[in-house]
């Protein structure tokens, strides 16, 4: 028997007791063992909650049993939470957590206690959910150097931007409705600012270099300024907007952003709508892959801590997760990062092309029937920085957004 | 050092060759020792490159010497691969192989010698090239029981649909330009008439059921009847024409299918064009998942194959990987299986509705402009059996395509 023990009884901690419940039988062939769950961790009571016999209040009652093998983390935020998993491991307790603040900011220091106790302690529910993407990096995608990996990594953002692109609806309308429908938080600003996405990528980024990753390092933009006029501008250059996380690697250098992009319609990303997230990834022999499915849900990523969980429960005594060093990579200031923008601006297409040329290089214009006074253009490949000192000359740009090729 | 054996120095040996010179350092970095391959088995000589010096002719060589703790198994076919792959086993080494036929045959056999010896066999590259779907199904989606898993296994015929898709070009001429480029053989019955993504599905059904599906059950229908006509049709619907290979659980049941569908827009295997693969997944807990990626070619099948050599590496006397007992499931006939149907038709929509109505029941008339004298319609939910029986009152019939939800 392999007992657990599950800190928290919000969303995913009583998946994780729903889906263990549901598919134990199957589990338990896996794992060739019964997984137990022997307490579940909350402050609160459940009365009429089968789960209330399995309740305690107390920490100390889990991390000082003996009993207890496995620790399933899904409290969320960094305190307790980095305590108490911190001191399962020292008591060598392997841990499985969906808490992707906890990772971004401690994973290097809990990666190298998991290792040194020879146990586990993996995340894979933290990132896109019930997309299995960091056991692909770290079990499946091992005969590769990762080159790229981006993604789509919010689904509150990803529906947004599917409302605006299919109906035309505007920011304001559509935000209105997640709340509504209950995919967006009434403080919205971890999602719609990029903060969440960003340290996902920050996670992500880690796992692919070896080395740490800030979130605070990542240059992050969110969807606050995409309006409905920008998506009339994607779809007559065939593209949609979607909020990308991404890191690519350059020989020792690492570029992370989190920012709108546009996307055309051959990228493996373009057609990813609504809650769903996806990742996509470049490795030097592989080529392109990506992996899609459900970024969160309590069921989704229910199973993807209890995979980690069964994965813990087939090495108790063996260490499985790539590690990161805790020291930190150096990010690419994105001053130097190069790609084609596409830029809106106030005024005449014909009178003010020649201006623009002189400055971006050749450029192609985009008109949009209903937007009289404005038009739009894609200059070639040039720095952020090169493009910035050449739109502080134009004050008539209304938005910008980077084209992902 | 762990020293390893390559079988065939064909394009995906070589492939196997190349990804290890490449990306070696961080291979033997990911397994923690150094994997150098001691041996090149190939009845071939090749003066000048540099793997002659390794190349050995007589499979005794390899088989005798105990250094070799894994053995790349990638010459195809199944003899002498399954000897020379059987042999390796009972000797106590670990294989990795591409060989789709040898694992749909002899699969269980194989997986049950490596578990006695407490070895591995691996088999990632045998479908879906370099997109790491058996590996997550063995390690990643361990919470679930999978009810469904739908691919794009075959890269050929996906290339020939999404031509004759996005230009209106007919089958013979798209065969004609994927053989002239390379990704259609001479003789392209394997590809065309589905018997190569009948193998994949047949492995994969394996895999989710426990049980041996013998790809001979699989009811099986290639793409070679499929006409502009019938694209013309999909587009007027809003979907397009996909080569899916099917499983199926319900319950203890199994049905697996190999045919063109239509699929619509919001499907995500929908936008999967050219030669990528992609599998589709849905597990009672996680939901829908997709893979996407490059299913042939020699680095992405390199990569697999590499990949489970590592994972062999770093599992060097322990079994990781999933059984199906050679016990064979019974596979739900076909005539049993419910689906919506289309059905293009010669004669008078409005004249014949009637009639076809008392036959199918509702149905939804589709016609496309530049078809005189035909038109399509679209049943309810039905059993195979129910249709055939209705259709075979209609000599009129021209074709007929399943539907994918």
């Amino acid at each position: 028997m392999v007992n657990i023990a599950v800190l928290g009884y919000g969303t995913v901690g009583s998946g994780v007791v729903e889906v263990i419940n549901t598919n134990g039988k199957r589990i338990n062939q896996r794992v060739g063992d019964e997984v137990y769950i022997k307490y579940v961790l909350d402050l609160r009571d459940f009365p009429g909650d089968p789960v209330q016999e399995k309740l305690v209040h107390d920490f100390e009652v889990i991390v000082n049993d003996p009993e207890i093998q496995i620790v399933v983390e899904v409290m969320g935020g960094i305190e307790p939470a980095y305590t108490f998993v911190k001191r399962s491991l020292l008591a060598g307790k392997s841990v499985a957590t969906s808490n992707k603040a906890l990772v971004a900011k401690h994973g290097a220091e809990l990666l190298s206690i998991a290792k040194e106790k020879n146990i586990n302690f993996l995340f894979e529910a933290s990132v896109g959910g019930g997309i299995p993407i960091i056991r692909a990096l770290n079990s499946s995608i091992t005969a590769d150097e990762i080159e790229e990996i981006t993604g789509i990594l919010n689904g509150t953002t990803n529906y947004m931007l599917t409302k605006m692109f299919y109906e035309g609806a505007d920011y304001d309308e559509v935000l209105k409705e997640a709340q509504e429908k209950g995919y967006a938080e009434r403080n919205p600003e971890a999602d719609v600012e990029g903060y969440d996405a960003c340290r996902k990528i920050a996670i992500l980024s880690s796992l692919i270099s070896g080395y740490q990753v800030d979130f605070e390092d990542i240059y992050t933009e969110g969807i606050t300024k995409i309006t409905k006029q920008d998506m009339m501008y994607a779809k007559a250059m065939g593209m949609t907007i979607k909020l990308l996380a991404s890191s690519r690697r350059e020989k020792e250098h690492l570029h992370a952003i989190v920012a709108p992009y546009l996307l055309p319609e051959e990228h493996p990303l373009y057609s990813v709508n609504g809650v769903f997230n996806a990742v996509f990834v470049h490795g030097n022999v592989l080529g392109d892959a990506m992996f899609y499915g459900s970024g969160a849900g309590k069921l989704p990523t229910a199973s993807a801590v209890v995979a980690d969980v069964v994965d813990e429960a087939k090495h108790l005594n063996k260490n499985v997760m790539t590690m990161w060093e805790s020291e930190k990579v150096e990010l690419f200031p994105i001053e130097e990062t190069s790609k084609r923008f596409f830029v809106r601006i106030s005024g005449d297409a014909e009178a003010m092309k020649p201006h623009l040329e002189s400055k971006f290089g050749a450029i192609d214009v985009v008109k949009v029937e209903k937007l009289a006074n404005e038009f739009g253009f894609v200059t070639g490949v040039m720095t952020e920085g090169e493009y910035s000192r050449n739109a502080a000359e134009f004050p008539g740009i209304l938005h910008m957004l980077r084209i992902e090729e």
